[in-house]
């Protein structure tokens, strides 16, 4: 079961993935090995021809496998991403991309999962990432 | 042997990266089938720790690519990333990044580039990208 | 629809997939976008300490991908790899190893898809991979 | 410095990559962080159409990522793959193809590092793979 809600996931990413900009991410599902992320449409991350920045999606499926590993092991902040591999599909024009990120393996040391994006409103892909996470063993996290 | 040269490049990544921030991303060397970027040390790009966030090495490295892509071809505003995969191998502190990108392969369509990335006055790696664009063909580029 | 059944795939997959083994790769089930392979165990994939090999665990992924590929657009001979990525998450044993392969995208020119690969009888991943594949335009295939 | 030659290397690819083929794989250079390996030209490694096949690529890069691991800890044959990312860039056809690969990181646990591949007798590069590999601690290595 899930350690921690939708609005405690929210505060961590917001330590986690320091920015500039003032619409924060949102967590709208939290389950086993599963969390929703909304990344909110804002100017900055749109690309010549106005499309969502590749760089954004990055970022969007780094912070929903960094929710969902939280979620699950709860507020290890010195979780880190030690591998992301990302394919563009399609691309997605001036609305909030959805990413849902799905854990395969959720070990002692390592979390692997992979996020699927798509634009708000259209099931179809916008990019799909897969990324690994190291964890830190217990005796080596800040009490 | 390359169609730009760093101010054009920086002013072309401007243009495609838009961002908040006030200080640029710099060009320090350009040569064939290759592009040395510096990533300027500034606060927002660190996670808890004190070490530069993962979105924004990943960030680098599709700068990177896409300077030495456009370096080469010239101007061609439409190209696109297709793929990154992305490894993190030690933390970088607070220091610019400087990112290497070279391309392995430049085709007609699909350009293949790695970028070794280390900070600034240290060589050993603290991330290694490769990434694939697509290149959009002649006879479909806007005049 | 899938254009090809089990049968067939198996017959492309022999072509496809030359090897001195001779026991075949089965397709064991073909829907929309979606394949099911069933590699048998064999004393030649193993590695030192009796698990399942990297590499043959890597073919199980693209031949999946192939077959998935095949099934949707038909005989298409000249469909090849152009990227693939793995992690390996737990050993396998001395069994068949599944790998299904749902199509994430497949576009006229490209196409994506993800492998999950588990141990015969054990829900578990083994392996996931993403595949990427480039299909050529209609007309220069073959008649 | 590196801890096994050549001769050392190729038995140990042996009896980690065990296959039917009688033409082996061969180490031709070993150094600080880099092996070269050649994979001789054999007819079950065709596709159709005659080029080097996708997962006979992969071992390639996987021997050659194995083989530098080694050369540099010594026989620790329980080293294992964790992840392979790869491209396919150009087609090789009825030639030995010759793998390098060079150690990014080589950490007490954890190895990166790249292979590029090419044709014998020419530079272009056919495939480029990235690769991670898990180390296991001394304490839990056999004597």
């Amino acid at each position: 079961m899930p350690k921690l809600n939708a609005s405690e996931l929210e505060e961590l990413i917001i330590q986690g993935f320091p920015d500039l900009r003032d619409d924060a991410w949102r967590i709208e599902a939290v389950d086993e090995n599963y969390v929703r992320v909304r990344m909110p449409y804002h100017r900055s991350n749109l690309r010549p021809g106005g499309t969502i920045s590749g760089p954004a999606l990055m970022e969007l499926s780094d912070v929903a496998m960094y929710a969902a590993v939280l979620a699950m092991i709860g507020p290890v902040m010195l979780a880190v991403t030690t591998s992301l591999n990302i394919n563009f599909m399609r691309k997605a024009e001036q609305v909030d991309v959805i990413g849902e990120c799905r854990l395969l393996k959720l070990g002692s040391r390592l979390a692997v999962g992979e996020v699927a994006m798509h634009a708000d409103g259209d099931d179809a892909l916008v990019a799909h990432a897969t990324l690994t996470y190291s964890i830190p063993p217990k005796d080596q996290r800040p009490a």
